[in-house]
């Protein structure tokens, strides 16, 4: 069995942004050189998700809306744990959206329907944060 | 180690279904051979889950009650993804659900509580969408 | 490939308590001697959850509050799933929160960001309940 472990940075731009990272995925894959087995994307971050959904421009704003709907950021003082921090609707949205993808290793290629892209979603930006890839297989 | 592939293909009746896949993902396992290990299985759809709840009927009305009051269906307008589309809710109510389930293999069985059973959430149905059953180990 | 199983058992006093887990399973890990690989750790049981997230009281209390809202306990009539139970509740919190994560391992230890905990989220308490570990790797 191989083993492959590299850590992706992203700082982003505003509180939160949704980023296509299929590319930097796909690149880990390339380099571990496994062609069969399980691939692990997590968030290194707790107001932070990597999740698989569309890439589509409606769809993110879709789903910007209605996370901010189900957990909005203000007031701030509606949540205890916003003392000296201002992110626990970050906390909230991370669990909707997720930690963590697992992804087929088939063949060399992310094994996925026509669709499927991984995105790194984040709710508490412009600071760099880390998702870690982890592969295991042959 | 070892690693099996299969798709299962599923076409529901209705826009929104819940299928019961656990024989369908046991029968995968017992081609692999695979005794010891983890299976992964997935949507290859992005309006769809893979997720481990109860076979009860009641609680599937719940369910379907539930996501229908945190993303409705309608009005189709209040989604920007939805243009030549109408399945923004779909993407939505599946990241509640969830993409995908990870289940250990332990002595060439889904090694599962009492009550867990793997269901196929469906949120854009009546077309053949595929679900991804992989599993690795020894 | 090595392989590694166990059960935890937890019986929490109140109906909904968040445990941090992480301890139990750092442990399970060193029994284990697997270094490289990946470790599951779900649920074995439909109304509670294994999540990872911050361990802080404020944050939990958020997350209990926040729960109850998207899916309250009360009236128990509201859902169809309670006959002869009162859980329903239990199984929407649950899919909020998710049933399982998979976390790499990397030189002997869980590869975690600098917060990262896991915890067992209980939707139905005041009973044993299990939690499964399975670490596969070398």
């Amino acid at each position: 069995m191989k083993s492959f472990r590299k850590e992706l940075t992203f700082k982003t731009p505003h509180r939160r942004d949704y980023l296509n990272i299929t590319p930097d995925v796909q690149k880990a894959l390339l380099e571990s050189g496994i062609k069969e087995g399980l691939c692990l994307v997590n968030a290194m971050h707790i107001t932070a998700s990597v999740y698989i959904n569309d890439d589509e421009s409606g769809l993110i704003a879709d789903f910007d809306d209605w996370l901010e709907n189900l957990a909005p950021h203000e007031p701030i003082s509606q949540y205890r744990h916003n003392g000296a921090e201002d992110n626990a609707d970050g906390h909230l949205k991370r669990q909707v959206m997720g930690r963590e993808v697992v992804v087929a290793v088939s063949n060399g290629k992310l094994d996925f329907g026509p669709w499927e892209q991984i995105f790194y979603g984040e709710f508490d930006g412009r600071r760099s944060k880390r998702v870690l890839v982890k592969i295991i297989g042959e």
